[in-house]
């Protein structure tokens, strides 16, 4: 298979997604190069095993199978793309990515957003509690989260109109387009396997219900945010879209990926404690109309994934097959690796020049912003998450 | 149609739920008195239109065909149970309710939970800030609400398992199974018919969307939403459960309960003005191992329901079929209108004796909590909720 120098998409990434040619029922398919393999008609002609997963308008039966479907699928698919005498049967299930449509590629069950970057929270508690300890209490004890709404989990591409609400003012509350449009880059994990009510899952049962992980843009309205938060948390500030990338990185294909994360002090109770290293070495980048403005580092995040999913269960919370787990704004300690407009201009007090001339303090009509990430790999080249895009739109009037 | 006084399921009532006898597969139904009317049935019969709604685990379908279907449906049940010419027809589709099983009425997509009642948020303001203003200068302006986890909404009956997590200790925090376990009396409203993303649902626009009204305990662990919450909100300390009752109360039943709400100062902005009356004059009950501990006022809510449509679609947030919107705690100005045990007790500090000797602050294992409503009916006897009721399990040690 020939596979483009920096497409991301080399033989050691395959991730999954669902996509669909004009006028054809969406399928599933697997990203190599710049192609899509249909693996539905892989499945047809008997060169994969279940159809049913495949010739499917979302990942979630495929994720529902388990591990033990997952690898046998993910060595099969190496296979028949790598061994020559495959390649006359697979060659006519290969579509050029530029051809095909990307849909969401799994219906999200429910969607939980963390907090997990430690320059993030600290960030915000300084531009938001000003005088006060930036970290709260609570923050070093245990993964900060709280649910955001499903229903509006987008996949990338959406168009994002500006949303209208309501923000402080004086004397009277203000309703009005949001002036404060924000992005959150984020990666989120997705649940395969299911749970069941009453049974925590532990920090070294992760690879068992996990399934991939995907980028996340959790738009943010962040006077909206400031009027409504308390006591309760974020609401309509955050529902109006949040936007995630068309294709999920297998959990196996980030191994080369894996380091040791930051040291955790105070230690963490033992619920938290998890013996393998889960840090992920993945760079992200947000561009704003094709500048790059950050460079996040994922490898920072306090809390790790395994640690999120046994925090979010461990009051016997059951996970379904489509749980979305993002990780809150990604932000490094340095200012070109924050992960957000409201860090990355202090509020809005230090604004932002674009190599084009222009300024920014939020997001304005028009601005596109797209976020990438990369992985190390075994291979030369690295594993790609391709992207999450969103354009923004004005407010109805 | 025989029905007895006091079952709260007149003919001006007809919920729907869904049910199973012995080997079965679930089904919709409507309760009338002790019977279950199988509407599957009645539908291959040919008595009812589309069998395909009915003969379905969950109302979400026929929830969703909208307000044109759900009328005539209504009309012509009632028709069925009240015309004599009918009876030989219609009896063999009766079961009676003690020989069935009654199942969650509806697949959940996204569950939001208000905090509408003025008597429970000033009640929590005064236990939690003591000094402080108890209401948020956001509370009278807004209805504040958030995201709650819909994957663990589960029907009346089912076990709750006491949650263990993380609460505040000196000088590190304890992990343990919550010491104050509480319920959340509330009554919850049901989307029947989506909505277009980035199009809000106007307050006029409540009947289109809203299929009806269920009974809600959003249980609650107190020790450790205390710990968790800020800033983003509760997250374990309500996720681990949240049940309801079988029947899902149609909207058209409760014209007679209408009642102009609280007058609210200060005016709120247009898009939550609503023309017409939307206070609903219920009255729920909480039993303690079957005594009544409280009665709270639902006439008394703050913000009524399409204000809190209205708010939660403000931004261009869609509506998905089965969006589960829950009033928050329903609490009066009396003691014994308190919807929850942290008011009732006051954190624990005055202990309520039950009848039968015992005293409570939070829930003990084995404790039983029924809730239930009546509204008042063109009838004689009211318009019932039926029932929404739990018992505590030990958290697994």
């Amino acid at each position: 298979m020939p596979v483009p120098e920096g497409s991301g998409f080399g033989v050691n990434n395959l991730p999954y997604g669902v996509f669909s040619q004009r006028g054809e029922l969406p399928r599933v398919g697997v990203a190599i190069g710049e192609q899509v393999l249909d693996l539905a008609e892989l499945a047809a002609s008997g060169l994969l095993a279940d159809r049913r997963w495949f010739a499917a308008g979302s990942l979630n039966s495929f994720m529902a199978a388990g591990r033990q479907v997952w690898q046998p699928t993910r060595d099969r698919i190496m296979t028949l793309l790598t061994d020559i005498s495959y390649r006359d049967e697979v060659e006519p299930a290969l579509y050029p990515m530029s051809d095909v449509e990307l849909h969401m590629p799994f219906t999200v069950a429910d969607y939980v957003d963390f907090y997990s970057s430690r320059d993030h929270a600290t960030n915000l508690g300084r531009i938001l509690r000003p005088g006060d300890e930036p970290l709260l209490p609570n923050w070093t004890r245990l993964p900060v989260g709280y649910h955001g709404r499903a229903g509006t989990v987008v996949p990338s591409g959406t168009p994002v109109v500006r949303p209208c609400g309501q923000r402080k003012g004086e004397p009277e509350p203000v309703f009005a387009p949001t002036a404060k449009l924000d992005v959150e880059a984020e990666v989120g994990f997705v649940i395969g396997v299911p749970s069941a009510l009453g049974r925590p899952v532990p920090t070294g049962a992760f690879r068992n219900h996990v399934f991939g992980f995907v980028l996340v843009n959790d738009w943010s309205a962040r006077d909206i945010q400031a009027w409504e938060y308390r006591p309760l948390g974020p609401f309509l500030a955050k529902s109006f879209a949040t936007s995630v990338s068309p294709w999920v990185v297998p959990v196996d294909a980030l191994d080369a990926a894996r380091v040791r994360p930051p040291a955790q002090d105070p230690e963490p109770l033992p619920y938290l404690r998890c013996d393998e290293p889960w840090g992920l070495d993945l760079t992200l980048e947000i561009e704003v109309n094709g500048h790059v403005v950050s460079r996040p580092p994922f490898a920072e995040m306090y809390w790790t994934a395994p640690q999120q999913l046994a925090h979010a269960t461990v009051n016997g919370a059951a996970l379904r097959t489509g749980d979305l787990m993002a990780s809150g704004t990604v932000s490094g300690p340095r200012r070109d690796q924050r992960g957000s407009l409201i860090e990355l201009t202090w509020n809005g007090t230090e604004p932002l020049e674009l190599p084009d001339g222009t300024k920014r303090v939020f997001l304005e009509d028009g601005d596109t912003v797209r976020i990438t990430a990369t992985a190390p790999s075994p291979d030369v080249d690295p594993i790609g998450f391709g992207e999450v895009i969103g354009t923004i739109y004005p407010s109805p009037t």
